[in-house]
């Protein structure tokens, strides 16, 4: 596709999105939805600026935005009535409001901090106009975790960068170089193979550092006959991409063979066997199962794995509370590991993509260990 | 100063910082506060996880985190009691404050969300703890904005990073090159010298884009004869820098060398001007009076500075509605820019900090136009 067609058929997708938001806002009884967090923000109309908030309605599509991105505002959402906004949003927001005739105004409970929700509620009854604040989650967020054919170009795009990217860490990670020395030469590679920032810092835990499931990557210098856990991303076009490995160089343990063994059979199975119409919590129990089975149970103290999109944690939540459920065109990851504190960790992640059921593996870095 | 000197140094600092923060507690009535906000956290206990509560009262210093950053607290806060939480803060928070014995809880506001606030709201009700949620704001971020004398080491090395990064984009901003191969130049400099990460993307505006006073880097060739404005920082120890400086390459257009003159003539005045006791208010004003008697008003369109520290903006804020008051200690940018829109604009900036009354300047990089 050229940008242009690209951004042609994004306009499409967009303007199908608000319809579908438009559905949900009359259905929950709402006048209008007010939205700031930035993924929602961009997913429905394309503004990339730092700041800025739509309101949703039946008949308006309104950006509000401050002199610094009005024209990158009528740029990148040519769908969207741009108005100019001074001072704060309960300085605006009340007579915008009021104007329109809008009682019933959903808000983002969760990205919305506790002192504009008050302050616009205070404001609101200041100015005597009669509005609700109605607290929602998830909204947008739902949209967001069934993909379009055009976003799943993207983020294959990104899997795809970073396969290459394993490659090169696997010639560039060696006995000598250390794990901050590694995560920078990888950060590079992605940078200058195209990738838009990285989604997040890049992990490389070597040795016992790989048992902790949140490392940073530190001065420690890589040994050999250690494992070494790496974490990457790439994003292209505003979508991620997420991807580990675990190397274990030379001499390592037999445990961690035997672990990554184990890690790599439960991430197998439940690449085959999660299905479309599946509990999230069960495609969770598939791989947990077998990790258990091992004796591992507790070693394995996170989820088996997030959606994937503008965000690089977002719907579904592949977890044993999850009350989320599997359906086609859902981007995910499928990443199991085994932590043992004193000794090391193995963690294998894939991202999936599920189409006509079934799960089709979009990450395709090697996963031997002789390299 | 070695490393460990530095963390004993900080350890004591924190020990005060703390100290102070009990008497804001004791003044306002409060049993204890609730502290998430990330640099705060780290600001009062050291800790530099992604993920934590602090909960401070008169007797109690308690760090709260889940298993993945257990380990990494304890190294981080050894003056903390650190507690393992599971699940949501609303799942363990009421039991503990019914504990303690608290009923009056500060939290702060502006980074707290409406659900978090509401969802723990509820929790206490139902299980019937007397817990008033008190909203605060700037308790941290006030003792954060006046800095010790380590936190000025920090910050002159990251000052004099930018600096030198600076000599190195001059060398490397040439007609030809993009705003985005220039960036990501003046990124590997600042990365590969030291700096953690960077504390916000890298500014590279020419010719007519140097205009936008938020612009990205785009794909644009650089050319002659035209300006380019660099706004870039460093991040030692935590401690961000803060430095803009507008080159005109050639031939450039005459009213750019002229609001040159004039956004020079502003800032130098405010740097000599500006006096601990002033409101921050008036400090905006020694530099924007300039702007506005030559003419150009309208085209500063945004605040003189703002505080540096943990945070690459915090208090106080140098703008005209500010009801911050300046005093020794505090370290701000003085920044005027003038922006024309469709020709280009010209931003000019430095760090100062208060020292004896007045203002001392921590960046060095040059302002002639020569090179």
């Amino acid at each position: 596709m050229t940008n242009r067609i690209a951004e042609g058929t994004m306009r499409k997708s967009r303007i199908k999105r608000l319809r579908k938001l438009r559905t949900s806002i009359a259905e929950r009884g709402l006048d209008a939805f007010l939205i700031s967090q930035p993924e929602n923000l961009r997913y429905l109309s394309g503004f990339t600026g730092s700041s800025g908030w739509l309101l949703i309605s039946g008949q308006n599509a309104i950006l509000a935005t401050d002199f610094r991105y009005l024209e990158q505002a009528k740029g990148e959402s040519p769908d969207f009535e741009i108005i100019q906004t001074k001072q704060e949003l309960r300085d605006w927001l009340p007579g915008l409001v009021s104007d329109l005739g809008w009682h019933k105004l959903g808000f983002e409970a969760n990205s919305t901090s506790y002192n504009t929700y008050h302050k616009l509620s205070e404001a609101a009854k200041t100015r005597q106009v009669n509005l609700a604040l109605v607290p929602t989650t998830g909204i947008v967020e739902q949209l967001r975790s069934i993909k379009e054919p055009e976003e799943l170009e993207f983020i294959k795009k990104a899997a795809a960068l970073v396969d290459t990217a394993f490659e090169q860490a696997k010639a560039v990670i060696r006995p000598g170089i250390t794990e901050k020395e590694a995560a920078w030469e990888i950060e590079k590679y992605l940078r200058q193979e195209g990738s838009e920032g990285i989604p997040f810092e890049i992990i490389v835990a070597s040795g016992t550092y790989s048992a902790l499931p949140h490392a940073q990557p530190t001065g420690k210098t890589i040994r050999s006959a250690e494992p070494v856990l790496i974490d990457m991303g790439a994003r292209i076009s505003g979508y991620c991409s997420d991807l580990s490995r675990t190397l274990l160089l030379g001499d390592t343990d037999k445990i961690l063979w035997e672990i990554h063994d184990i890690v790599l059979k439960a991430q197998t199975t439940a690449m085959e066997r999660v299905e479309s119409g599946m509990a999230a919590s069960q495609a969770d129990r598939l791989a947990r199962s077998i990790v258990e089975e091992a004796g591992y149970g507790d070693a394995f103290g996170h989820s088996l794995g997030h959606g994937v999109g503008l965000a690089v944690h977002e719907l579904p939540t592949l977890g044993p509370n999850s009350s989320d459920s599997l359906t086609d065109g859902m981007v995910f990851t499928i990443e199991p590991g085994i932590y043992l504190a004193g000794q090391g960790g193995v963690r294998i992640e894939d991202m999936v993509v599920l189409e006509n059921g079934k799960a089709r593996v979009l990450t395709r870095a090697k996963k031997d260990l002789s390299f």
